[in-house]
């Protein structure tokens, strides 16, 4: 393609409101373009990229047996309310009324009408396993769109759904999306990890993330080095990082700790090693009635290392917690340890409080911690000698740099991910609210196993930035580049001979199925480059008149130093060579 | 690609809410799926045809210099106001709130969008002109979805938008899309005629319609087969149809007609011809004031020959008539012809009223009209002796078959077609009424020229349809079939044969490019065949054991009558030979 019949738009500098660096890229090398908060227009440039990451989405998901398909984007509520996320889903599920008042919805994603359409079509389970998918426009309102298009209200995702008779064969469905999509992360040609991630309600081991590696990214990654394990940091397990507790060996002893009302301060202060304190959080659960009024509450003691963060998603599975808890209040606080936040303890309580202890706090002797009475804490705490022992022993922190792995092999790093896929095992969650049943052998009705797969192509695009990009713009991987060569002839309008190497050469790559982009803009060659750089074209050709006279271009890759000379006559093997053909 | 890797739903019964034929057998053929009134989930197998014309509008827009971008489906309202379309648009906008109750609409279009960009983006007459063009989601709030996906709430269109420094320009860009369109619906393969239609209020000789010819329909096209005039009936002029006017040669007679309220009646009655009669149509205008109250009304008359039919658009085109018009109420008519319908004519009224004659009424000598009395109508009525001469004299009725066409070269032919795109020049509506500027050479701001260019990618299928179909099912043209070839192997469970030569002739015209279905379900051959069929496959290779006996396999086009016998040997070339490669 020649510029001149494209649209080329770049900006020197980035709008204000952008944030992230491929916010900011993207809007400079004019790929995208606000419309409003979180919308944003695709523009030509942008829109090669989707295309191409869509075209190797689309090809392992045939190649995997997934079967194309596409579903409406705006969505009759009915089904919504069959399985009761209309009612259940917050704001972020754009709901909106035709001219006749009927409830439409602006599809977040299609679980619904996907089992609506299982339930219909697949009735014996000779139909079965079968997986539909379809890539297609998703609205979320999002209550603050950010980071350009990696978290906007509008985008495009890929979902995927598989029906299966049974539990084993819906594993394999799971086994084939998880292998499917190691092969279009591979090909897109992102660093990434597949990541061990919670499964909620459902339990069970089948989710996982995949997570682009970039340092901006907004989640947490952890993994051995030594081993396969990788998990997020809500799935990843802590273990005890005692073998067992040691014996007593301080008295306990009330020490004043004026001002000091945080671990590090008390730790400092008392000349302590931080590892030496325990940190305490304060809970609440409360029992309604049926009219939803609170009957009554408990209060809760959570306890963690001084040096550890309590990690709430794991509270949420506490024995007691997983119906849903609250930080407690002031009050509630004042009523139970008779104190301000900042000097609380389990050692003296006013009231009783379920007291869960971190696997590690468990573990402690001679530890420190509040005194439940302002300015003062206690040294040399023990448990069963102090304080009974825990109500409750559990993994409730965020693991950390140089943990032990769980699998024993090692231990653990952490490195921050962009979350741009997920597959995640269902279960009978959706296919049970609505009825989707298949005949099995004996003619019996059961409810079809479920699996759902996303990727988000759009987010895929800010992911792909985050991770490529210098000082001077994107750096696209080959496969998704929106050109990946582009050919620069400097003086082109007055130089017949530059004009005509450059034409040939276009047609020499086009023919080749390379996708070239001759710039013919006529722009003076520093403006060219600085644009072809913030685009992120990973392969470039330099043709000028000079040049010429001795037979030569010069080649650059868009991650080189520098530019190489080759002759005329090489260039067409030499990029051959880069581009595997 | 084999059956078994996709997924195959066939009906017996379309059902029946289905009304058209296209519906029922896109129904049956599982290329659709009903999801709520006008809104359809697209089966794997529709979305095939989908993409294939997708892919050739893509090809020919890109040939004809259109740049492809993608605009959101949620569009903010602001726009939409900046140019009164939010307002003035009716209960088909959908609109919606977001959940900080901002307004947006779901886009029927993306006029304001892209002049938004346009007007952003395009600062120079150096950048002109340009096209931007995008294959989306619509949603129109029809009132009464019908036709399947011919007339949905949600559909899938190619917009492309032009935008030109001049009118010179912008007819060049007009005549480019014109082109582009006719490449596009001959590569579809369908039978089309691009007609001339109505420009509204945006005046000009720039819009055309390009319809789908099929029996059944909405539009009616004119056309002359011994030139190439053809436009839609809102457009097709209708001339004269007696070159000067007859000499009076009889009295002005009242005659009594009783119960004779129509124009075919009373010529029945009278034992004239019925093209000796003139129709009476009573229509009013009123002038409203400041607070849209009706300060006073006008009654018009317009007169068409008895056999013809009064034209609404032409009429709207009448001076006096262009600001809207309405039908004249019961009270109205008997305050100014003392009579009630059936009876009026132009003699002997009440009150004065603007009299519009169509043009050959004008011509008319002799006639026969009502004659403001019930149960009489005069014969033997003559402009300038019995009435004054009309107000005005205008094309207002609509041609009907054998009327002159209007180039004077044959008479015109009328056939039923369905409206599957539409070229428009839109002139500086949108860009004067958003400030979508550009700088000439002389550095002056100038609205920009624009044009929309409208194809109904879903719409398509359907027309395709309705043109294609027999006793059996659909008949794709080669180029948009779901898929090209379906191989059906007899016994390929019992054959090894059978199956080892299906699986060869599938790799070979695979590798070939051709999209090739292998039916490995294991259906009988009467059901395989029907499915086929009713899919519209247009051919059709069956594999038997007894004929591979005998090296031979059976080949049957769509619209043959019956197979023909070939050599195994010899398949590939035929087929070659049919599909052109």
């Amino acid at each position: 393609m020649k510029a001149s019949q494209f649209f080329i738009s770049t900006l020197k500098e980035a709008p204000a409101d952008a944030e992230v660096v491929s916010h900011k890229l993207m809007m400079r090398a004019g790929m995208i373009k606000r419309l409003g908060a979180g919308i944003y227009n695709y523009m030509p440039m942008g829109l090669r990229v989707i295309r191409k990451v869509e075209a190797i989405i689309r090809e392992e998901m045939n190649r995997a047996g997934a079967v194309e398909l596409l579903m409406p984007v705006v969505q009759p509520a009915e089904l919504w309310q069959e399985t009761g996320r209309f009612d259940k889903m917050g704001p972020e599920l754009l709901r909106v009324k035709d001219r006749h008042d009927r409830d439409f919805i602006i599809q977040p994603t299609s679980e619904e009408v996907i089992t609506d359409i299982a339930r219909q079509e697949l009735r014996s389970y000779k139909q079965l396993p079968k997986n539909f998918y379809h890539i297609q426009t998703k609205f979320r309102d999002e209550r603050r769109p950010r980071f350009g298009i990696m978290r906007g209200r509008e985008f495009t995702m890929k979902d995927a759904y598989s029906f299966d008779r049974d539990v084993a064969s819906a594993g394999r469905s799971y086994e084939n999306m998880y292998g499917a999509y190691c092969k279009i992360f591979d090909r897109l040609g992102l660093q990434y990890r597949a990541v061990a991630a919670d499964t909620g309600a459902i339990g069970g081991d089948r989710s996982h993330e995949f997570q682009v590696i970039a340092d901006t990214g907004e989640d947490a990654i952890v993994y051995c080095p030594s081993s396969d394990f990788a998990a997020n940091i809500e799935l990843a397990e802590a273990v005890a990082l005692l073998d067992a507790r040691g014996t007593a060996a301080q008295a306990l002893v009330k020490t004043p700790t004026p001002g000091k009302a945080t671990c590090e301060d008390v730790a400092a202060l008392l000349g302590l090693p931080l590892t030496q304190t325990v940190k305490s959080l304060v809970l609440a659960t409360d029992e309604l009635d049926e009219q939803g009024v609170i009957v009554k509450s408990t209060v809760w003691l959570l306890l963690v290392r001084g040096d550890h963060e309590l990690n709430e998603v794991k509270a949420g599975k506490v024995e007691g917690l997983k119906g849903g808890f609250r930080f407690a209040s002031v009050a509630e606080i004042d009523d139970h340890f008779g104190c301000k936040p900042g000097y609380l303890g389990p050692i003296g309580l006013k009231k009783p409080v379920k007291i869960v202890a971190d696997r590690t706090v468990a573990q402690m002797s001679d530890f420190v911690c509040g005194a439940n009475e302002a300015d003062f804490h206690y040294t040399g705490a023990n448990w069963a000698r102090d304080l009974p022992e825990p109500d409750l022993v559990a993994d409730i922190r965020n693991v950390v740099v140089g943990d032990p792995s769980p699998d024993g092999k090692g231990v653990l790093a952490i490195q921050r991910g962009i979350e741009v896929g997920h597959v995640f095992y269902l279960g009978t969650k959706y296919s049970a609210a609505m009825n989707a049943n298949f005949l099995d052998e004996n003619g019996k009705p059961q409810p079809m196993e479920m699996g759902c797969y996303g990727i988000g192509v759009t987010r895929i695009l800010g992911a792909a930035i985050e991770q490529n990009h210098d000082a001077r713009g994107i750096i696209w991987p080959d496969a998704i580049a929106p050109f990946t060569v582009v050919l620069c002839p400097i003086g082109m309008d007055r130089s017949e001979e530059v004009k005509l190497a450059a034409e040939r050469l276009h047609d020499e790559l086009q023919a080749l199925g390379v996708d070239v982009l001759l710039d013919d803009r006529g722009e003076r060659p520093g403006a060219m480059f600085a644009d072809w750089e913030l685009v992120g074209v990973p392969h470039r050709v330099v043709l000028s008149d000079r040049g010429l006279k001795e037979g030569q271009v010069e080649y650059q890759g868009r991650r080189d130093a520098e530019a190489t000379k080759l002759a005329l006559a090489e260039v067409l093997a030499h990029l051959k060579g880069k581009l595997k053909l």
